[in-house]
């Protein structure tokens, strides 16, 4: 092992340094994880700009403690390991061993809270700290993050086995795309019986909402329509099976919800999925919808500001249904690597990561994140 | 049979006068039904102010075809049938003669649209007809409203037999508390297993709202409580098991979140009911409820403008799960009457009804009806 | 039109003959189809063999009015269509015309029972009669059966317009593919929280079981496994996506669970799914299942008399969930429709159909519709 | 604290002797509790008849380590608490200090096998041992089952603090009563739209089936009729909601079975559920069932052999949905005990306590458990 491990740090909004940290002793329980390729999330990029996380996300995401390593997307494989952590730190309880590939959800929960008690594989812990912006750099061990060539594994952290057959640039994927499991039960909430064949709408399709398209088909979706900003991301969004595509840019919001009016005998879309971050979104996105549709809301997980809304119309009358979505449930990464092996020939998961980057151009990587010609941009130490 | 019938017409907007119609002659499979009882709904009120039910409603509701005989809430006997009626206007199939008491679905469906087709029980049906609203008294037989002595029963109308041991100030409630059946389905959506022993906020708790609380205490909730403007109201809330009331005449709305708050460890509720029409109560209601509970909006029936939501808060971050609700299943009228029988013991269901009036007083009940020292006003021809 | 029309005819069980009937005139409502292509299916088989529907299927599926002419997996194009019935007889309300392909709903339901009444979509009318066996061809206009050159649709029957793109051997396949939508809600039901990459079994993949499996990998499933007597069909699940397959001809009982344990860590399906029609199927599909599974029977669609099961092993302890289904919803053609589009680049439905067969020539397609080299066998006028 | 504590212990199938253990001294995070009421269960007289719980319970269940001390439905106050403890050791995070009244999930989980990760709420852990049947008395500390003055709580106990308004005799019922709350889920299973207003059928109403009939009640049940052997726990029943009694001592299957049919319309119940342990209920109760109604199965907890079961006619052409039911959630103890003060009112929990032993009358106790003028027998230290 080396006696140095490097990293990238943010020590504070719009502010990025590499720095060296020791290489750390191991509690009993713990692991050492090489970092293979860490994902640039949209916190990443709010917290870079400094936005306010103010009701989402964990207590940590809404009072960063800088310096911190940013990187919460990780795979990797074991480097190091206690014999505590052998036999007890895969979340489905394999064993493991030096050199076994893995990923790992990055929120730590406390197991006691109500939330934790109550509510199924969410992370809404009273208490969770998430690795990649809840854990300070200048309190050892430090390595709390994906951008470095090593994170150190606390014994209560769930790591997952990446079976064989699925390449980094897939397995870095599963975080996000454990996200798009809120929509697993949401989509059949519409009114209706089942979501199969049913027209779905997704709002952005940047990393999440590409998941989340992704997701649609595999869940058995009849068209798929995906709006965007961006040429580059609806090009992509087709090649991931989206049957209409629409940019926001070059269409005026009326005319957006009259082309799925047109597409849908003039009732509106089953099911929407907002994935721009953009609050607007949201009341376009329900004049979308037809009556009992279900509309699941997944971008807004920054404070944006507030928008108007008609409870009559848009939520009312619609007899919408609203789901919104932040976390993603930690009992769903062995299904979103199973779903990673079966669908992968018709899906093609591997052109997902566009741009990769060095630890060092970690600030380089972080802008281009938030260029319109990119899919997942990567640290890949 | 008498030759002339009376009945209270709504000629425009704030004008009621008493008129006679001719006791119509029947069509093949047409009966008619004596009003015993016409109960007064919001959506009267709001069609007598000239308010607008926008995007919600029937299209006739939509554009009222002055004049119209109101009343959609009835119950009464069957006066005189047809032969081709006696098997085939009841829902269930049950034979009717004369002399039975009946309710009745306001609602008329065309049954062939795509709402009819694929979306159980609800009248979304884009071809609906409302009894008391989208008939116009000038047409003959004119008597499609229960202002009146005599309603004409179409052979396409749903019809429900009553059982024997409710009587006609319960049955009344039939359509309102057919609304509830909303909650069935939209209470078991918030994250977490079930809904039996959660706590519930009812905000408003008018006629609409006091048959939710109701609904709820039978589906097994936990704590109740009930929100309103009104002490009479509040009071008649605890006598149907209300836990805790709050007058929000007398409190301040970040004391009403902060008493919710306390009665549920900090968390906030499990399930909030919507139903005092006021669109504000939209994002205050959101404020009471815990992550991943689930609101439930019944009230902005009529359209109040807009107001402020930030999606991020209120949505997004709260994993909330919001529905909006309008119209009933037709369905459930006989559920509802089962309802009324086996829980009519320890819900007094029999008080709900607090004031009567003659059709020739229909212009003061409708205004009395808009008081707060009341709860359900009818009419009693 | 012709004034004679050919049609197969089964008299009585194991009888079939060619007659000619006279081409009728049409009331008004109704059209007439001219067959393309119509499916044999298990129950044509079972009534060929005089078997007993006793309890499940129609009434006149338990007692057969011969003569009939079988066929009720239909698919044609409009010959024939009267006025009312261009604007009235499409179930999505798209207008109709001559030449048009079309699949039917071969089950008439009556909208009036408690069934039709209370329970969305399935035709478990208490006074349903279907196309292929309900209607003696002695009475006229006789031709109610898809092993003719033309169907007489009545203006009762539910009929769904074919998108442009699915060819006929794939629209052939909306009545059992419509089957599947059983598995929808049902697979939804095991414990844990929803579908996606969950071990599914399908125990038996003649036609039935092949759509169901289809279906499962449409849902969204990890792991298939298939099981059946016959390796042409094996294969043939191999190249509709299933993982792993086993010949119950060539291992015992006890091995094929063996089997299912060591691909689940030991714990069973998540889903297991009997299309075999061999009742001691069941059981030993429970015993593949895991805790908290969801079994599905869709196969014993005959009375094949009993089996043994132990209540406390099968049932209790092992915490089934377990889904009896018969029939299939006239909600989802739609649906079905849309899938065929939407998955036929990936899934080769157009492989299905193996065998086609001359009206002249049904008591040998009947027959061959038995053996294990078959999948799909049709009657192609 | 008292030096010698007094227990009644199962040495070996059929046999009871009162022992004395020394007072334990407390390992970090654990507590003492005095027990005020234990609770005889069905499971404790299959072990005291040496009966098979081969497939269901836990390990434990499976293969006594006898000597034992029974009692696993166990209320009483806090002896004696350690600092852990007391912040650590309440289900939901409610500090715990001595005198105060507990009751106490009796199974203590793993919370690492596949079950515990992937399964909300049940006990269906790999690694489950349950207070009362699972541990060896001759271990020290020894008091882990409730028919003794004290037991042992060890730090990974699962315990609830019982609020003011619950006497002993009601919160001695919560591990009974949290069983049911496997109904919540599985009657809105039954096909149609909801569960409120239903027909229920409860076969078997002892203490368990008792608690079955009141859930259904709280849950907005129509009419429920109970079935049982002894008139002394039929006019229990009644005096808890049930609307129609039948003894199946006095009546033959068939006239059982069109009982039902006749209160239904000849169509069945909606819900079954199966309280009775004998196995032949199974297809008794399948057949009292409509169409797509919901059968659940709670009784056979032991293994009693087979039964005869036709497949097509219980299952398939019935569109029958099953629910095998065993243990209870450990989640839901919080509702149970709300439950009980919400719903104590019209419903007398406090009579469910049919009759009370003191520790030295253990054998006697259970013994008369068996009896039919018996509901629920306690050990009262």
């Amino acid at each position: 092992m080396p006696k140095r491990v490097k990293a990238a740090v943010m020590t504070a909004p719009g502010k990025i340094e590499i720095q060296e940290f020791p290489y750390p002793k191991l509690e009993s329980g713990a692991m050492m994880m090489k970092v293979e390729m860490s994902g640039i999330c949209g916190t990443d990029k709010h917290t870079y700009k400094g936005e306010n996380v103010q009701y989402a996300g964990t207590a940590s995401e809404r009072k960063t403690p800088f310096p911190i390593i940013p990187g919460h997307e990780n795979v990797g494989v074991v480097a190091e390991i206690t014999e505590e952590a052998k036999k007890g730190l895969e979340f489905y309880g394999e064993e493991l061993k030096e050199g076994d590939r893995i990923v790992m959800c990055p929120d730590v929960i406390c197991g006691k809270c109500w939330y934790c008690r109550q509510i199924h594989g969410y992370p809404w812990c009273e208490n969770v700290k998430g690795y990649g912006n809840a854990f300070s750099s200048k309190e050892p061990p430090s390595l709390f993050g994906g951008w470095a060539e090593y994170i150190y594994i606390r014994p209560d952290v769930f790591v997952y086995k990446v079976p064989e057959g699925i390449p980094k640039e897939v397995a870095v994927l599963a975080e996000p795309f454990a996200v798009t499991f809120a929509l697993d039960s949401a989509i059949h909430s519409s009114a209706g019986n089942g979501f199969c064949g049913d027209t779905v709408v997704v709002q952005g399709v940047g990393p999440l909402g590409l998941c989340c398209l992704i997701k649609a088909r595999i869940l058995g979706a009849g068209d798929i329509i995906a709006i965007d900003l961006s040429d580059f991301r609806l090009k992509m969004a087709e090649e991931f099976s989206a049957d209409y595509i629409l940019n926001a840019k070059k269409t005026e919001k009326d005319k957006r919800i009259d082309y799925i009016r047109e597409l849908t005998d003039g009732r509106g879309a089953d099911v929407v999925i907002g994935c721009t971050g953009v609050p607007d979104s949201f009341t376009e996105g329900l004049e979308m919808l037809r009556r009992g549709g279900a509309y699941i809301e997944l971008g807004n997980f920054v404070d944006t500001g507030t928008i108007n809304i008609n409870v009559h119309k848009h939520v009312c009358a619609k007899n919408a249904r609203i789901f919104g979505v932040t976390n993603h449930p930690f009992t769903k990464y062995g299904a979103t690597l199973k779903l990673f092996l079966k669908y992968g020939e018709q899906l093609p998961f591997k052109k997902i990561v566009t741009h990769r980057y060095k630890i060092q151009e970690a600030e380089t990587a972080l802008k281009k994140s938030m260029d319109e010609d990119t899919m997942k941009v990567v640290i890949e130490p």
